[in-house]
């Protein structure tokens, strides 16, 4: 990975909002100070690892801060299973085991806690996922607000998936599974009471059935994702650039929900940045591309899948473009930071 | 696992400090609340748990919320890590992959989070697990303390280790490891500018190689377990509850530093509750104590190991007690709550 910016004195500086955005500032951030610290930062990054060793299970890990906890759709429970159930599959795993982590603040009503954890169990037992081990930590008033829950998973790859960020290849199509913008601007609207939460939903769901179902294409699979903070921007951006290729989507087959495009346009919002926690993209060999979008649509989480775009036989390595409606090419940038603090 | 005292009407009530501090309430908070959902609750509670399909594997998970970051002896990456790695250590693994997942408040200087990245990679190293996936969240001022970390941890385990909360027997012998006291008094004397600080420093290091010279003794170690949250007293209250025994110790056989006893007699502590991050206990069959005895010694992790008690021939299951200087004994009871918040 490289940086084009030029690299701050970090030692002078302090941890923005922007840092967990999912966008330029967190590649900046894991880059320059946390990969290599740990060893990390020579490989794309991936939405799970595979565990030395044991090349067939994968690992993935998230902390969820999302605010506000409970929101159309969903809460923070049943949100900490899907993502990290999600990163997994974006692997070509199957969910084997889940570990929940609790940070609780001092002074959150128990009936809260228990709401949380009952979704939480639910999201985990319609997935089929044990929840195998946990953590409780309280912090004291002003600490922490309200819960924060990490979920770590570990996932038994299908054979026949290996798909990676580094993969897409020239000619590939490039599927979306559904439509996009629903939870960002649901969290958001929900959080500052815009209004716009009584006509959408988020659409955090599990996303591991509708891989299985493009297991049997196996290699012809070449890259999965779940376009989440920095939304199918992001996602796309760095498929582009961990595979070194140029993409173009076309804005006409993106779906967005009427009430998605009117939140963004009153807030100023590109619907491409917007989190999503129940879609996923995928990059897959033009030959297959038809059979795949034919599996996604036979479940109902993969009902409206459509093909968006391709990567371009040639074009500038690492670009995202999208044709408008007028038929005019405009650059698809890696988000910067952030435009949506705590969607997830 | 069974509750002595009445169920309280939740619904009304709150999260307090002491769900959080690994005694009665957080047993409470975890019978009542958490396990249900997520259906568990029917065996002891482990450090780590065994992989489903996988039984070679284990998984252990634990967010750290220490303050301060920095404390003599450690800090929150090095901690996160000994952590985690202990856990997997006390089912009788070895760790094969650790995810690290942050909670950055923003303004947290980025020197710090450098100093904590740099701290926490050196300690994997030195371990010998790599880090394989993680996470970074950015919460916005006042929503989180600084920063916490959660790890978590794939450990493989030792072919002819098999140790359990359950599995203490009458005749065992009681192995600690090393002195007590010193993480949760160093912690609690930094933070609270006590002074004790410049004579004593937290124990925090990784057991799994103590733990790896018991693996030739096989089945013979019944239990292991680090007395973190809670302290010896947890420990072993846990321990005598989950293998239905009474277990009694020797109050002069217990290793605690001069510094500690004067830290706990001024702040009105009991040595025996605080936390450490650097011993483990050790329940292993009577016949192979010494033998036990001498693998702890061989390394300078465990040079202080001594034996401090046994498991009774009779006696009240679940039971606890010290025979005390002067001879008399006394019930070691679980702690109730929280004497030492966010110490790990």
């Amino acid at each position: 990975m490289s940086i084009q910016c030029p690299t701050p004195n970090h030692e002078d500086e302090v941890v923005l909002l922007g840092h967990g955005a999912g966008g330029r500032l967190t590649a900046e951030l894991l880059d320059l100070l946390v990969l290599p610290a740990v060893g990390g930062g020579t490989g794309p990054l991936e939405d799970a690892a595979l565990l030395p060793g044991h090349p067939g299970l994968v690992m993935s890990t998230d902390s969820f801060v999302v605010s506000p906890l409970f929101f159309p759709g969903g809460d923070i429970g049943s949100l900490a299973v899907h993502g990290t159930v999600n990163d997994l599959a974006m692997r070509g795993a199957w969910p084997l085991a889940l570990s929940v982590s609790l940070i609780v603040e001092e002074g959150l009503p128990l009936a809260e806690l228990r709401s949380v954890m009952a979704s939480l169990g639910k999201a985990a037992q319609d997935v089929g996922v044990p929840v195998v081990t946990g953590d409780t930590k309280v912090v004291g008033r002003g600490a922490a607000d309200r819960l924060f829950i990490n979920t770590t998973g570990v996932g038994q790859r299908h054979e026949l998936l290996c798909p990676s960020a580094a993969l897409a290849r020239p000619g590939d199509a490039v599927l979306l599974s559904g439509p996009i913008g629903l939870h960002g601007t649901t969290v958001l609207s929900t959080r500052e009471r815009l209004g716009f939460e009584s006509d959408i939903a988020s659409d955090t769901r599990p996303l591991h059935r509708l891989v299985r179902t493009l297991a049997p294409l196996g290699a012809a699979v070449h890259v999965l994702r779940d376009p989440t903070r920095g939304g199918l921007a992001a996602a796309l951006n760095e498929i582009a650039r961990d595979s070194s290729v140029a993409v173009e989507i076309e804005e006409s087959a993106v779906p967005v929900p009427g009430t998605v495009a009117s939140a963004c346009d009153l807030l100023g919002l590109d619907p491409l940045v917007v989190a999503n926690e129940g879609c996923l993209v995928a990059f897959v060999d033009g030959g297959v591309a038809e059979g795949a979008l034919a599996a996604l649509r036979s479940l109902p989480e993969g009902a409206q899948a459509v093909r968006i775009g391709e990567v371009l036989p040639q074009g500038p390595r690492g670009r995202v473009t999208v044709r408008t409606l007028v038929g005019a090419r405009r650059i698809v940038e890696m988000p910067l930071g952030e435009q949506l603090p705590r969607i997830c």
